[in-house]
């Protein structure tokens, strides 16, 4: 399958990117800057439009990418909300409305929340939510777009990024990034549709 | 308790405010227009915090108001993401941002979501998101809020709406809104916090 891979130079993104080429498929990476394929900005409606204008005959997009303020809740302002929602939640859902006129007739999209729209952490509140508005687009949207199919997975703290982010999730045991790209294949080479696929130590 | 009614004059907020009444609780209604106590829009932050100005004293915030836009998933406009976002999800979570710092240690906000966060209908896609953002906003700013508190209520189609959205929900037992009205008492009057109240048929 060609598949685009927005953030495919991240933590998350390059255990995908590899997954994926492992298994055979074709990778167009996707960054603001960088080395990426295609530079796209996921935020900006006209950089996604002009995104899916450049590659043609795709398969499958999944996302890797998210913006997010981490503050506690008695500093977050109200940019902050706002940049969350725009980093996170309505950049991925502008990928599949836009991209569903692209995107093969059979084709998927798999975007990213994290194990906050469940599980909170004190600074997390405005992740959540955009985590969460992610996570129920996702089982909506699926019902519109069949045949294309839609997808979230929902990872705990990546084991890669635990130096960066550990000290928010006390007491978590994080996963390697390889098992959060095994849910991006299950979503990108299974048929099912509207599911999150949560990625934690059992 | 002094409670802060916000759309107050709604399908939803007439039942919560003819029951907070019922109950000896002193509301103050809020609405854009009309005969409201409080004239304030909450999707305005600045409009928020005028209207935090204006009432002192508060016990708890209830909140029955959200602009959302229906539509099915190809017509949906990146606009009407961000305004539906902005009229139900934001909207919601700067009251409570806000509120913290005017409502009493121990009091509480009510937020509201609906069925669409769960069960999707077709044209519910940026409404079933915008839920979502609320749903897990309230577990996650639980943890930061406390002593205060925070649930969200989440109808399923309110029996005095179905003439005007029924067509949307085939086959959905719509719920009184008075059974809406006793879930914001559950949360007003209770002590439980980050709960999600569902009101549905059984
Ligand atoms: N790492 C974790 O522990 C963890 C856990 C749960 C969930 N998540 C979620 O997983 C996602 C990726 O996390 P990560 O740790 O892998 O991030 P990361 O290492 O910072 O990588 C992010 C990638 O996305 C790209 N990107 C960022 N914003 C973009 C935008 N607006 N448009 C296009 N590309 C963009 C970046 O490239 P450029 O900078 O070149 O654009 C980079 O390739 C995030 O949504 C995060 O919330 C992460
Ligand atoms: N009715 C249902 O079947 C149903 C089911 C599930 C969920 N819900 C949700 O419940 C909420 C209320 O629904 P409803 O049917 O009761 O609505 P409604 O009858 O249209 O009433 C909305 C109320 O909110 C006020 N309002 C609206 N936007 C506002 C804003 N930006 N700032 C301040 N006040 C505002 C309105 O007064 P002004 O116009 O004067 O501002 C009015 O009092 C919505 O979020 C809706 O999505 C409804």
């Amino acid at each position: 399958m060609k598949v685009l891979v927005i953030g495919a130079s991240g933590t998350v993104g390059s255990a995908v990117r590899a997954l994926l080429l492992e298994r055979g498929h074709e990778v167009v990476t996707v960054g603001r800057s960088g080395t990426a394929d295609v530079i796209a900005d996921m935020t900006d409606p006209g950089s996604v439009s002009r995104m899916y204008e450049q590659v043609t005959g795709l398969d499958a997009v999944v996302c890797a990418a998210g913006g997010a303020v981490f503050r506690p809740l008695p500093q977050l302002t109200a940019e902050d909300f706002e940049a969350t929602f725009r980093g996170k939640a309505l950049s991925q859902l502008e990928l599949v409305r836009q991209g569903a006129r692209h995107v093969a007739p059979q084709g998927s999209f798999t975007l990213i929340s994290g194990v906050l729209t469940e599980e909170p952490i004190v600074a997390g509140a405005a992740v959540s939510a955009a985590n969460g508005a992610v996570e129920a687009f996702a089982r909506a949207a699926a019902i519109e777009l069949a045949p294309q199919r839609v997808n979230v997975v929902s990872p705990t703290l990546v084991a890669e990024s635990a130096d960066a982010y550990g000290a928010f999730f006390p007491g978590i045991e994080p996963v390697p990034a390889r098992r959060v790209a095994l849910a991006y294949l299950r979503s990108l080479e299974g048929h099912a549709t509207g599911q999150i696929y949560r990625v934690t130590t059992p």
